[in-house]
This record gives structure tokens, sequence and C-alpha cells, in this order.
């Protein structure tokens, strides 16, 4: 029974994401949320632009859907070998003193993960970006040009479908 | 010349992931970092036990490795396997209203995944449980028996080699 009604909640979870139209209110439906650095037919990563996290990217679903679990298992395992594409390219780059990834999606539940290059004097260590930050500012890292991150990204992933 | 440094940069993190000891001072080495409900060669899950937040689960890796690209692909595959398997076993027995997934190890960097049952009236909505308080304290939720959460990880993932 249990296993019955779990596989039919997760088939009805899959077939509303399959369906799922753009959501009125979602931001992530209607703007690109970023500058986009690669993108394909299941995901787009964008640089955010905050001064105190260079390097900081998102790498947001296409379509509007609430949880990992709602995507299938192949898409699952797509998806995350975008986000650690993202952290190996950052490691690379800017050579930060750890990579930080979260997915949350309380006020946007639109599948996007957060990938962020960490520094020992920025501006939150060793907090997360969203807690009490401990310094006025974070050090001065690396600058590395978008295009080259973009570059770097379409040499892991492949071409992508636009960007960079 | 790009690639061979890459490469052998990813060999070196891989052979040290796979030598490295446990780390004297890192406490996910040495202890189990709560309740553990689940466990394999790979990883641990363990109930995190904050009262604000029931369902709250750890995946930890079993040995001392600082990134998830340290780790080799198919180990990456495996370890978001059981994270998405938490995932999965929280909203099927405590229908949160949202999941919250992270990476950090700022302060442990022992690869460790949070895995956050959330919802819209807890301490913290719509914020990351790392920010700033919205209210005093999480309003009551279900209080599913720990005994029945390891027996759901045991359904998605398997006996494993311990716990719960």
């Amino acid at each position: 029974m249990n296993d019955e009604r779990d596989g039919l909640q997760t088939a009805i979870g899959k077939l509303h994401s399959h369906l799922a139209q753009p959501a009125d209110e979602c931001e992530l439906c209607h703007r690109p949320g970023g500058e986009i650095l690669w993108e394909d037919g299941l995901c787009r990563i964008v640089a955010v632009a905050d001064p105190d996290y260079p390097g900081f990217c998102r790498v947001i679903l296409g379509r509007h859907v609430r949880e990992m679990t709602d995507l299938a298992d192949a898409e699952q395992v797509a998806l995350m070998r975008v986000v650690l594409a993202v952290e190996a390219a950052l490691r690379r780059l800017y050579r930060p003193d750890k990579i930080n990834l979260a997915s949350f999606g309380n006020a946007v539940p639109h599948v996007h993960w957060h990938v962020i290059p960490r520094w020992r004097d920025d501006r939150h260590f060793p907090q997360p970006v969203w807690g009490t930050p401990q310094r006025t500012a974070s050090a001065p890292h690396a600058a590395v040009p978008l295009r080259e991150l973009a570059g770097e990204l379409r040499r892991r992933l492949g071409p992508g479908t636009a960007g960079g």
C-alpha cells in the first residue's frame, strides 16, 4: 500500500512538473535572474552580481518545478552535474577557500542552486552568506572576467544552447 | 595545457581524498554528529535534534573530504542519491511546505549535506535557517518517531550497514 501510494504520489508530482506552465508570479519563470553564462534545455547558469562574492553563480532549472524530487532521476543527475561543473570551474578560476552549495526556494519555489565561492576573509565567513555578517565587506579576491568563466563552463559542459 | 593541468589537479585531489585520514580536529571524523538513522560505506544519515526543525537530517560523508568535486563522479551521484532519498522520505512523512538542501562546510570542511523540512510558519521562513529569525519559535508540526523515518530510509535505500 505504501509503495503504491508513494509511486502514485511521485507520478503525479512528475506529471505536474512536466505539464507545469511558467508560474505567473515566479520571477525565475519570467526573468533570467542574472547574466546567462551557459544554458541548455534543462537549465541555465547565471552570474550573480554580488560585489562581496565574485564568482557567485546560480543554476536555475528551465521549467517551474518546486523540489529536486519532483524531477525524474536522470534530470536530478543531469542538474547536479551542471551544479558541480560550476563548482569545479569556480575552484579552478577563483581558488576559493571553500565552495557553498544550496537549494532553498522558500521565497521562489522554482528549483535553483546557489554556487558560492567563499574566502576566510569574506563578509560572512564562516557563516553562510545568509547569516550574520562577520565584517563590513569582503576582502578583495580574484576578478575573473565573466567571459572566462563562461568559456570554462563550455569547456566542461559542452557548448550548450546560448549564453557566454 | 589547461586540460593537463586540470586533470592533474583533479587526480591529486582525488588521490588526497582517498588517502585522507580522519582529520585530528574534525568533529565529523570523530563523532556521529547526531542519531544515526542509516549508513553505508559511503555516508551516514543522522537526525539533527533541533526543536524548531523536526525531521532535520544531515548526510555526512564517511571519510574526510573537503568538496563535492573532490569525490569521484560515481560517488557524487551516489551521495546525491542518498540526499534526495532523505528529501523524499521527509516530504512523505512530514509534508513540509518546502525542502532546503545545503552543503557549506565553512567551519567543518568535511562534506555534509543539510536536508531541512520547512514550513511557512517556522522560525526563519522564508529565510534560510541560518538567517535572521522571523518569529520566536516554529509552530508545532508533525512529530514523526525517528524509527519511522529510519524505516522509510531503509525502504528507499536498502538496509545499509547499521543504524535505524
